[in-house]
C-alpha cells in the first residue's frame, strides 16, 4: 500500500469537500472535518478518515441529517440539553463547548446532555478542550450495541467510552480516554479482512462462548475490560449518556457504520466543573499527581503518547494511504 | 469457630458503645454505626464490624477525631465543600444528603467534595440513599496507595471505588459499586493468614513483578481491574476525589487499618443529577434498560444480589462470630 503524506489543510479539504457532495452543509462539514482531523493527529485512524465514506452514505441516504441545526436549551441553571437534531455529532458537541464552560465557571459544575446524536469520535479530543478552557470534564458516551451484560449474549450495551481531561499547572492537559471493551473491535475487522484468528479472551460467539473465529466474533459481542466489573460501568454509561439524555440505548441504535435503518441517536454526557471552585492551588495539585505519575519507572501519563503524536504531525504531515485518498475524492461525483 | 445472630439494632448497639469508649461522640458513633450496620446488611463484613477495633483504635490515638463537627460550604450555586475536619466520613457524608439533593434538583445538577475524610466504607450504600431521594448519583472516592500505574511498581492510587445508583420506575434504585482492583485486598489479607498462594493475576510483589505469595503482594502492589485501563481510571479518581477537593492524594494517606500517623485526610467526590430536569419519563426509561438486563438469561442486574440479601437480613438477622462480639465489647473497657 502506497501512502502519501498530506498536511492538516488538504486533510480537511477532502473530508469537507466528500461531504458537502453529500448532502452536507459548509459548516457540518467544517466540524465533522475538525474532528476527523484531529483523531488522525491522535493517532486514532480508525475513528478519522476511515469513516468519511461510512458518514457520506449516511448523509446521502438521510440517515444523518447534514444540515441539522443543533438546539442548546438550559432547562436548569447548571444544566444543558442539546439536541444534536439527528445530525452529526461534532456540530452538538462544538456548540456546547462555551456555554458549558460559563455554566460551570458561574455554577460550580454544569452538565451537557446530547440526544438524536451520532459517533462522537475520539472522546478524549472532546474532554481535552474542556480542560485547554481551565476545567475538569468527564464524558460518557453510548454507541450500538456490541456488548453483553457479564454471563449474557445479548448486545444491550456499547463499547462505550469514558473519557476524562483535566488542566495541569504548566503543562498540558492530562486526559483518560478509555473504552470499555477489551480491545478495539476496528481490531476483529481487520483481523477478519485478513482471515487470521484473534487471540483468546477478545470476543464471544453470537451464543455468548469464548471464541478467536473473527467472523463468529463479529456476529458475537465484545468482551469486556474486566469482566462483569467492565459491564456494569458499560451500563452506568448507559443510563448516564442515553437514559437520562432522552437518546437510544445501545440496543436501540442503528449502525454507525452503513446508511441502513434510522438514525442511530445515541447520547453523550459531559460533567464540567471549575477546579478553581474548590480553592485556588488545584492545578498545582494536578500536577503533582501527574508528575508523580510521569516519574515512575516503567509508567506512562495517560494522553502524554498522543499530545506528543499530535505535534509530530502538525510538523511533518499526516501519512494516508493513497487508496483511501482516491475513495474519498469519489465520493459524491 | 461460633456465630450468633444479631438483630440490626443489637449491632448498631455493639458498634456505639465501642466508639463512645474510644472518645467519639454519641452523634458521630450513631452516624458510624449506621454506616457498619448497612454493609453488614451488603454483605460486605469488610467494611462492617471487622473495622470496628481499627476505627476505634484511630479515635483513642486521635488520628481521627471523635468529636469532629463537618462543616459544608457552597462556594458556588452547585457546588458544595465539605470539610469531614478530620474525623470519620460518615457524619460528613451524612450531612450533605438533604443539601446536595437540594441543590441538584434546583440546579439540574450539583457537587460535593468531601476533604480531611477518612474511609467511605461501602459506596453503593451512599449512592443508593440519593437514589432513594429520586436523584441520580456517581461517587468516586480514594483510599491509601495500593495500586501502582501500569507498568510502574509505585502504590500512587488507592483502589479506588467508584459508585453509581439510578433510580428506576416501580423498583429498587439500581446500584453499581466498583472497586478498581481486580479483588479485594481483603481477600489477599486472608490467604495470607491461612498462609495459602493466591491465584496468579492478583497481585504484583514490591519489584512490580506478578507474585502468588499473599505476604509479598501485601508488600507489593494490588493488580487493577483491566490493567493499563484500570489504573488510568484509578488515576482520573484521583484527581477528582482528591486532586479537585482539597483532600490527600493515595500516596499521601495514612493507613484506615492502624492507628499511626497523621489522619489519611482521604477525599471523596459526589456528582448529583436530578434525572427529571431532562424531561419526564426517565425513571420509565431507566427502568427499561434494567428490565434487558434482568431479562437477558444469565445476567444480573447490579445491585440486586445486594437488595435481597438485606431484606433477609433484615427479618433474619445479622450472624456475627462469637468472637468479634466478644473482642468489640472489650475495646475501651
Amino acid at each position: 500500500m502506497s501512502s502519501v503524506t498530506l498536511d492538516v489543510r488538504e486533510v480537511h479539504t477532502l473530508i469537507v469537500g466528500a461531504l458537502v457532495r453529500s448532502r452536507t452543509s459548509e459548516k457540518s462539514a467544517a466540524s465533522v472535518a475538525d474532528a476527523l482531523v484531529e483523531a488522525e493527529l491522535a493517532g486514532q485512524g480508525g475513528h478519522g478518515l476511515r469513516r468519511v465514506a461510512a458518514y457520506a452514505a449516511q448523509a446521502k441516504a438521510g440517515k444523518v441529517d447534514g444540515f441539522a441545526t443543533p438546539v442548546v436549551e438550559k432547562p436548569r441553571p447548571a444544566l444543558l440539553a442539546v439536541d444534536a437534531a439527528n445530525g452529526f455529532a461534532f456540530p452538538a458537541l462544538d456548540l456546547a463547548v462555551e456555554p458549558l464552560s460559563e455554566c460551570a465557571r458561574s455554577q460550580g459544575v454544569a452538565l451537557a446532555g446530547f440526544r438524536r446524536s451520532h459517533h462522537c469520535g475520539v472522546a478524549g479530543v472532546v474532554v481535552e478542550r474542556y480542560a485547554r478552557n481551565g476545567l475538569v470534564a468527564l464524558m460518557f458516551a453510548n454507541a450500538p450495541g456490541a456488548m453483553a451484560p457479564w454471563g449474557s449474549n445479548r448486545p444491550l450495551f456499547g463499547t462505550n467510552p469514558v473519557a476524562f481531561a483535566a488542566p495541569i499547572a504548566g503543562a498540558d492537559p492530562l486526559v483518560v480516554d478509555i473504552s470499555l471493551s477489551k480491545v478495539a473491535r476496528g481490531k476483529i475487522m481487520a483481523a477478519n479482512q485478513k482471515d487470521e484468528a484473534i487471540p483468546p479472551g477478545w470476543a464471544f460467539d453470537a451464543d455468548g462462548r469464548p471464541t478467536t473465529d473473527p467472523k463468529a466474533a463479529l456476529a458475537g459481542t465484545m468482551a469486556p475490560v474486566g469482566d462483569a466489573k467492565g459491564t456494569a460501568l458499560a451500563l452506568m454509561v448507559e443510563l448516564l449518556a442515553a437514559g437520562l439524555t432522552g437518546a437510544n440505548y445501545a440496543y436501540e441504535a442503528t449502525s454507525f457504520f452503513d446508511d441502513k435503518g434510522a438514525p442511530p441517536g445515541v447520547g453523550q454526557l459531559i460533567v464540567c466543573i471549575d477546579p478553581t471552585a474548590f480553592g485556588s492551588g488545584t492545578l498545582e495539585r494536578f500536577a503533582a499527581m501527574a508528575d508523580m505519575v510521569s516519574d515512575a519507572p516503567g509508567a506512562r501519563l495517560p494522553g502524554r503518547r498522543r499530545q506528543a503524536l499530535r505535534q509530530s504531525l502538525l510538523k511533518e504531515g499526516i501519512p494516508v494511504e493513497q487508496s483511501l485518498i482516491v475513495e474519498i475524492e469519489a465520493i459524491g461525483r
